[in-house]
């Protein structure tokens, strides 16, 4: 198979820019990769892993790229934009990975110049770790990778999404379209409240005065521990989440803490049947995400399972 | 090694008492099972596992028995103390399986004659399945089970408790003593918290109109997913948890609340340094559970890692 794109440059290495890069060669997607980070360390550390070939500045990394693919936090996007606008080749395709599409297209499309493809999106992959470090060719494998085409763009735009679609698949992923707005209502839901709430547990049971951190974590496995695990993400991305979903995320908690409030009051007023009921509830949709081949039926994750 | 008991009962043939039925015959720690269901279905099934002799009546399972293992929901333990309370050998060890304990000391001790030992105890095990087929003998390998000796017992009475700690040793469990009062409060922390906002969180999805139940399960991956695992746990037995540890749980959730109206606040402000500071602390922990080796810190609990 021909790479989909000859030349890629990616702005920002970290566990996204850094398994792009290592995927985009391993799969053949691309056939050069330029990086560029504004962290000198990380831009060292590219150069150490054999990333690709580290610039030293955003317009020179973006110099004859066909594809470029902004890897930084949402909160930053418009500024890579704008360091590396005047670098673009005509007709490039730009992209972003940011876990917000609203925000990231109105920041982003104001820092680009008329002549390239802005298509957004954002790959629902990702593990705890973060860093150039944290990358692997096969992150990309069999998640979701979504697409935000911009509305009412020129008679090339159609090819330029197909051809970022084309580069995703080449790297293992399943991609579907949908509007910006859409996007962050689900993410909302699927991503950026369970990560509230893991950060909000985590943080509170360091305060606590009747148990000690130390118990807490000594006893972990009983449930806290899957919550670290989540609340292990990357600070600085999810700040930027945060601040850029505002009103998706407020709405979804809200209900999330009326529902909570209910709960709260069931407990203590004894009425089993509505624990019951609520608890059954819950059980069944663990069954659909497991028909649906978005998570292990192993007990644990398997991991648990006899080591020997 | 010869076995800690020539004979035990288990009350209750779930996960948990299939688990022990399997690994006290595994391990040596027992040379003969006795078991009972008061599920007659629930019975057949064990005697199609092979896990033990199954009896169709509490009282004649517990005969000769110097173990009594009661592993039925925190809510049932009273009565099925009762149940088998005239067929108790004199001398016998009685423990329970109980995620509560105070409650659980309460209604059990009433219930059980003067001469024999109920040392209360918690084994920190278990999956998201539950039921005699999810039972398996590895199960408590590494994990704490937790024992809350009574006061003001016999002067036989250490010894029983010694003899018990043994048993679970054999099992592969690593052992602590705490008080009951103690024990609810610290796993109202690491697990009754964690399993009610878990429940919550995935009950409330099912229930919105703005993303359909479709939506949330297919993209479930970027963070939902992980809170399915903990709400597919037995409903019966977390309701019959938050009934009997309602003190303890509700304090904390008001804590929890509390925290989380404080985290809303900071995105409706749009306080990027006080999500950043409570994001980073959070993160931090992760960081302890790993080193106390509570978890993997393999990324994604090594589920995402390459199949091929």
């Amino acid at each position: 198979m021909p790479a989909i794109f000859d030349r890629i440059a990616i702005l920002g290495v970290g566990l996204i820019g850094a398994s792009i890069a290592r995927a985009a060669r391993e799969y053949g997607a691309a056939n050069a990769v330029a990086l560029y980070d504004a962290n000198p360390d990380v831009r060292a550390r590219a150069r150490a892993l054999g990333l690709g070939e580290v610039f030293d500045d955003a317009e020179m990394a973006v110099g004859n790229a066909e594809l470029v693919v902004l890897a930084v936090p949402v909160g930053t996007m418009g500024p890579a934009a704008a360091a590396c606008s005047s670098g673009l080749k005509a007709g490039a395709v730009v992209t972003d990975v940011g876990s917000v599409k609203q925000a990231v297209v109105d920041a982003v499309a104001a820092a680009l110049p008329a002549n390239v493809h802005f298509v957004p999106g954002h790959p629902l992959a990702g593990t705890e770790h973060s860093g150039p470090d944290a990358g692997f060719a096969t992150l990309f494998h069999n998640r979701w990778q979504i697409l935000t085409p911009l509305p009412d763009q020129d008679a090339a735009y159609p090819a330029a999404v197909d051809r970022l679609e084309a580069f995703w698949r080449a790297l293992g992923a399943n991609v579907e379209r949908m509007d910006a707005e859409r996007h962050d209502v689900v993410l909302a839901v699927t991503s950026h409240l369970p990560h509230l709430i893991a950060f909000n547990i985590v943080a509170m049971a360091e305060d606590l005065e009747s148990v000690t951190e130390s118990e807490v974590v000594k006893y972990s496995a009983s449930g806290f521990r899957d919550f670290t695990r989540i609340a292990a993400s990357d600070p600085t991305m999810w700040r930027d989440v945060f601040l850029n979903n505002r009103d998706a995320v407020l709405e979804v908690l809200g209900r999330f803490s009326e529902d909570l409030a209910a709960l709260q009051r069931a407990i203590r007023w004894g009425e089993g049947d509505t624990l019951f009921d609520l608890f059954d509830r819950a059980r069944r949709m663990r069954r659909e995400v497991i028909d649906a081949g978005q998570d292990t039926p192993a007990p644990n994750w398997g991991r648990d399972e006899p080591s020997s």
